[in-house]
């Protein structure tokens, strides 16, 4: 059975036994472990060779009537089908990789591409692409990629088994953990924005730290981290930062945090373990969030946080005339509230009077 | 008569005929269809030699006044200047084409430039630039352009008549319609953002849906648009995109939309045809947009907007004084109208007694 | 004494003299001259070898227990430390130009590397880096230095001493000062979002304007800028922009003026001189902000602003409990202040009958 998989052209060839899954990421199977399962699907849209997943009681319903070959589900729900199936707590991640062991990524062949320029000795498992640009006393680990178009500054170090999709750039002397993925545009290491004033005009403040990047971390599409002013702009590990995002100087992302598409986070700000912030969230400099801090999409942090938690800062959205009615009383709200005062003071007076 | 145009440098041999023009793209003319312009210009700036319009009302006494050598005018305006005139119903539609008409864009040389790197067969009249990378298996329809720096990944395809910019980026199995513009440093087809919980670890989840695009879209500098995660993100027919737009994973973009620059559109969120979003709008992922929704600048959209009509979520800009006093109010507002129910209740009992 | 700066691997061999540095950068010196600094830090991190600051009264507790070699200070702090100490009335700026001095930006070799494609004749102490591409016609002054991947269209004027880094794209056409640093992945002089509607499609108006960029510009990571319509864009002496910014066509930044990342300003608006707009700050299209203008991070500016001072938009912050609470009123605003306005009504009647 040979199975295009629907988006990046790689061949699975036969797709894999439901017992070889579990084999390989361990679980608990129930029902026939030697059906074919090629790709994942979700339980609505599944047919045929494909694998499914519940994960939440929301999509139970789904369950009974999904035409999905086999599903992976947590132990509360398996009772539910009869399909052959996967048992684990977390029914999603594992799907994760179930998604990663049907899809293997297309490796780039080892080696130094044409018109790439290498000014330092790399290992015979790095693969350079097409017209990528390394610097000298560059240390690569075994089995990086660097796909065209790539320029490395030179003192730059990448870990073991990082992945750099096209056009990234890395400036002098940054440093890259290990399994790293970093997407196309992104740039590693540009001046953070410091001036000071003189006058009417600005002086350059040379930007002489680095940008520091643990292990497991992925940098989206075009996203932009600023190398230090004195010392270092620090990502942890298993940090997942997304598209468009501006990471400012010395900012320092601890472990595991999370920020979706068109985030900013403004110069020294520090920010804790496993913090998340929505899109387009924006941080101001100088502040410090704690260990767990959930910023809503959109909101925007003017001070520090030193409680785990959710904040949020949206204005409501409306349509646009009752907007433009509401809105207008927001500039007559300080006012609104003394009058509000005012009538209970009036009112108060009245009631001791009578 | 040779004319540079102010910008790019293309020169225009001596301009055209009024009545050359409205051979090419039709219109009524009136008056003298032998006079010559060679370049556009505002009602207000224009003299010797160029042709202005006049769109709406509000400019038409700039129409008595102007200095152009011919004007575009709709019917209903026709009567009101005596200058050489197309008369058009969509005059500034009209005024685009002729626009176009005089700037030619400047042509690239079909063939394969120096250091370019093409690992599939392209037809003779591709244009590919300087140290561009072209993956395998790409199909390429007729004139598309490269400018230097693209990499193309392995089998994308690429509708007839498209331009892609310096340092774009196509990652494998995207697919392009006819004539788009895809501008400098937009990236399509980086992974969409999807991760597994796994106690405080994030799970990779690996995004094999692709990004295809319709024919005679537009693409901003720097703007990004995401493979899906198992289905593909989808941009219609005639979706205008400025820069510096993120667009996550599994969005759907109906046909003739149009966004502005640093919009973000979250994952699976399904944009209506004709909608617009203002700069910097927001739409959290999920959502459902009608046709002909239009979001207000730095709007927020956190819920589906299933009817037609202008959405808005703006906080009033003030002075920083003037804001601080209001702004302090918005933390107390629930109580506040606490505060006025009670006040209502106590007056009306109040009344009641008395 | 050999010391490695922190960040970028440049070696300064054995530091500076406090009285080399008062040689190179004026101000006066107090107390000995002969002590060597090789590094700039803060009052609170520095240690033997280092020179830091005391700019603000704030931080006059640590220059007591600074161990730092050597300090920096404005004539009314000089004698609260005994240390040797350069005095100057803006020890900030002072500081930024001993960072530059202490820190000498590496040098690339002049010259044409490996794999770039150049159309146009250059000066000898021009720099183009690996895989740059520069088309016909361009006019560079002295010492530019292109890094790799640069990409410059045809009939480009660039002055001199301006560095590009790598993956810069510049237009055809564009204008760039002396001195500008452009950082990596920047675009310039792509085409303004210019379209004429025409029934529900939308019809390309072609941007023959440029981008125009006066002295002393630095213009931040992923930064786009967008060419003119008719007229230019033009970006003043002097400014600066940091990261992930977007500037609409025909946009008119003062002399100075800077902007912090995430910014977008929308098209033909007109910045005064000196302006500074906060990170994720938004001006629409259209609009006039005066001289001296400051927009506060995170603000939306839809409305001209002709005096000078701070403004200010932003929904303030909460935990998503309370903001639940208190946005939920925001949509009864209106009703809100005029059942204040009755209840004020009712009581005046009462007031009077009474």
């Amino acid at each position: 059975m040979t199975v295009s998989s629907p988006g990046n052209g790689v061949e699975v060839s036969r797709g894999l036994r439901l017992d070889e899954i579990v084999a390989a990421l361990g679980g608990v199977l129930e029902g026939d472990g030697s059906v074919l399962v090629s790709q994942v699907a979700s339980l609505l849209s599944a047919g045929e060779g494909r694998i499914a997943f519940l994960a939440s009681s929301k999509y139970r319903q789904q369950l009974k009537t999904t035409r999905a070959t086999a599903v992976i589900v947590p132990p509360q729900f398996s009772a539910e089908t009869s399909l052959p199936r996967i048992v684990h707590p977390n029914a999603y991640a594992y799907y994760a990789r179930v998604v990663a062991l049907l899809n293997p990524l297309r490796q780039r062949r080892p080696g130094i591409h044409h018109g790439a320029v290498v000014k330092s000795e790399l290992r015979p498992s790095v693969s350079v692409g097409e017209n990528a640009v390394i610097g000298e006393r560059v240390h690569m680990g075994e089995n990086v990629t660097l796909y065209p178009g790539c320029v490395i500054g030179d003192d730059v170090v990448i870990g073991d088994d990082c992945v750099l999709y096209p056009n990234v750039v890395v400036y002098d002397g940054c440093v890259i953990g290990r399994r790293a993925i970093i997407h196309a545009g992104a740039v590693l290491g540009g001046d953070g924005f410091g001036f000071a004033k003189d006058g009417e005009r600005w002086v350059k403040i040379p930007q002489i730290g680095r940008v520091v990047i643990g292990d497991d971390v992925e940098v989206g599409v075009n996203t932009s981290i600023d190398r230090g002013a004195l010392d270092d702009t620090v990502i942890g590990n298993g940090v997942k930062l997304d598209n468009q995002i501006q990471i400012g100087h010395n900012v320092s992302i601890g472990e595991h945090a999370a920020m979706a598409g068109c985030v900013g986070i403004a110069g020294s700000t520090r920010i804790g373990r496993r913090c998340t912030v929505g899109g387009a969230g924006m941080i101001i400099g100088h502040l410090e969030l704690a260990d767990d801090v959930h910023i809503s999409a959109g909101s925007m942090v003017t001070k520090s946080l030193p409680r785990a938690g959710q904040y949020t800062s949206i204005f409501p959205l409306e349509g646009h005339q009752e907007w433009l009615h509401n809105a207008a009383q927001i500039k007559r709200l300080a006012r609104l509230a003394e009058r509000v005062a005012e009538l209970e003071k009036k009112l108060e007076q009245r009631e001791n009077t009578t």
